[in-house]
């Protein structure tokens, strides 16, 4: 398959209900390439490389699932603190795969280990032996088959060779899209922000797939930075910041066999040296890593499979964020609110059955809800200013806002969703033929 | 409409997955007539009556919802050890209708209760008076609508003009067919039991409508028997079976604004006085009435919106009762497996996916799973003799059962639920237009 990149990336920025994704460039010490293991029966990329050349701290939260893939026990057995390469494969999820699926990532990264030792002993000054626990995995795609460890294995070297120590936006599309199961679109962010002088760089990509709530299918993410910053506290920033990104396009949680959202930093840039997460130098580059995270969650929601429109659940002044986050996932997850929504139908009384269903306490008399600007409900009745024809108008928006207003504390929480089509039954019925 | 009721009851039992169901016809005490209060575009029986000349004892289940209906509220209010009838409408659930929707069922209470005490004085020895508050209400359909009070009165003395004190099977079809909104098939269940030396009727009739699980959309049961039980055992007693039947379709219990099942008792036969649940002349009454609410209750799933399968979920051997129902709905509520069903593909890597996302403690290595005989995972692993060919041929079947064995204990729980199809989206994004 033969792509003209620079008529995609201007396609793919033309049509995403998102907006543009800005163009990722160099940063200093990750290097990227793909090939096509021959994963799937039509050729595409399918295997997606991340060389450090000089280590990267990382940090990774996973699926909260009772049966995690191979690749997930894998990684939570590295006990290092800098890794040297993270290899990324669709089409199989390497889940129930038993003794034999992860004896297969032991093949592959004691094939790569050798294979980047190499490589190290070619280019650098240092060369350094790079050992088979510095690869992290992630795996994505059906769940129970065979890994095909082999097919893998075999284009090992033509990865390493493609390594080039400068990247441009290109490349990154190509990640981007090589880790993509049947969401459509690659999934790009980026920030700049500043640890005391010096700039930093903050890159990210997703892939998203089944419906929004990622119990239902694999979420990955990925996150790069060059500043200097220590696993320890690359954790602690990826938890805080996970939780209103991309556990709010979640049910409850991470409940795939195989999610994970990792950041990697090649401490390329010499920022000061940061003790720990209160660190006020860490400011800038929290709040940059929150949009980027939200950023890419946002567009893991809106490219739900069969998604016609992208919607925005704010529940406010709740008197806890638990029971706003109840009330936004019970609307989010709500397939009879999900199909109005794809049929423009302002059919707000299922939004209240799904905050009823929600089992949070409320005052009925107090409830608000309004579909973006239009006020529906004030103080637990219809508005007298509301007209279902504006309503209905709305609802031919590619962005819904949904927002409840429970009049009841001052806590609140926002989560992400799309709308149920046909198009969603059709891709999950016929996902494996 | 003009119907050929024959005609329709044959069609209904050649077709129906859930095999025929049985002819009802008199039960003493109770009365039924349907009529059309005109709620729908197009002419159909949309109200319907069901008089106890003599009273009955009664109990009900409600929904679990924290935003509950008009109606729910007035039979929360009841406060009488018998009532005398069971008021039932469709196409608009007196939900979010604030006072106006109450006071519109009290309103029909008024005139529903003349009409029933003229009644009472024209046709019987020892005419009563009948209050309003000896009328329950049960209402499905759109949520946040204004209640239809006036449309609904004007029909009251036809309801009561119809009246006949001899019931036959096309009456209790016409009933099953009048409280139905987008499901498809009247739900008619029966059996016959003995209370010591006394023949008793169970009768029941049931509506379901979007999703099967009933925090999705309104899931309405009405049992009527001629046994002589106080209200009180009748609670017992349909609280007892309700988690195996009804609740058994449905997410976590009862979360429609609306949702409802209730008993009748007439009395009229006079078996022996029933002192508590525990009386052993009750067993037999017990296991009936459990198998009436099964059977309503499994007709409710097959007949779920678009559904072309009825998939039985039995999770056994676990350490509690709860961890297996908790494996079942995430079995049952997870759109993935139930697109895979609906594209006939043996996609057990869902299955999988749902029983980690239940977040149950489990042993992978005893796990086992069952697409009905045929065998998939055994202690973990993918099973010798199993051939996906096989497994493709049973998912044709209307009828899929999934097998799961957790080998880890003796507590057992089965759910019922239907395939995700097309139609589903498209009945949903059109339910009002």
């Amino acid at each position: 398959m033969v792509i003209n990149l620079n008529n995609l990336f201007n396609s793919i920025n033309k049509n995403s209900k998102m907006g543009d994704f800005q163009d990722l460039d160099h940063l200093d010490g990750v290097s990227i390439s793909t090939s096509s293991a021959n994963l799937y029966s039509k050729k595409r990329d399918d295997v997606v490389l991340f060389y450090f050349r000089n280590g990267a701290t990382f940090a990774s939260v996973y699926t909260q699932s009772k049966l995690i893939s191979e690749n997930i026990k894998w990684n939570l057995k590295i006990n290092k603190k800098k890794i040297s390469a993270l290899l990324i494969n669709t089409r199989n999820a390497n889940a129930f795969t038993g003794k034999e699926g992860f004896k297969g990532l032991k093949i592959l990264a004691e094939n790569l280990s050798l294979e980047l030792t190499q490589k190290q002993k070619n280019d650098e000054e240092k060369p350094k032996k790079i050992e088979p626990n510095e690869i992290l995995f992630a795996c994505t795609g059906t769940i129970g088959e065979i890994f095909p460890t082999e097919k893998i294995k075999k284009i090992i070297p033509d990865l390493v060779n493609k390594i080039k120590y400068n990247q441009n936006k290109y490349i990154w599309i190509k990640a981007s899209m090589g880790i993509l199961t049947t969401d459509l679109k690659p999934k790009i962010a980026m920030e700049e922000c500043y640890i005391g002088s010096k700039l930093i760089k903050i890159y990210g990509i997703a892939k998203g797939s089944g419906m929004i709530y990622p119990n239902m299918a694999t979420t990955l993410g990925f996150i790069f930075t060059d500043a200097k910053i220590s696993s320890n506290i690359l954790k602690q920033l990826l938890k805080k910041n996970i939780d209103k990104t991309f556990n709010a396009i979640s049910c409850d949680g991470d409940t795939s066999t195989n999610d994970m959202v990792s950041i990697f930093a090649t401490g390329e840039v010499e920022n000061s040296n940061l003790k720990s997460i209160k660190d006020n130098k860490l400011t800038g580059f929290d709040s940059a890593l929150f949009k980027v995270l939200l950023n890419l969650a946002k567009r893991v929601a809106a490219d739900g499979e069969g998604a016609s429109k992208f919607i925005t659940i704010k529940v406010k002044n709740c008197k806890t964020e638990e029971d706003a986050k109840k009330i936004c996932f019970s609307i989010a997850n709500s397939p009879l609110v999900k199909t109005a929504i794809a049929g423009e139908d302002p059919n707000w009384g299922r939004v209240i059955m799904a905050i009823g269903k929600s089992k949070v306490n409320l005052n009925p008399n107090k409830l608000s809800i309004k579909f973006g600007n239009i006020l529906i409900i004030e103080n637990g009745k219809l508005s007298n200013t509301y007209e279902e024809k504006e309503a209905a108008n709305y609802m031919k928006e590619e962005k819904i806002d949904i927002l409840i207003n429970l009049n009841l504390g001052k806590k609140e929480f926002t989560s992400y969703t799309m709308d149920l089509t046909k198009k969603y039954i059709e891709i999950n019925s016929d996902y494996r033929t």
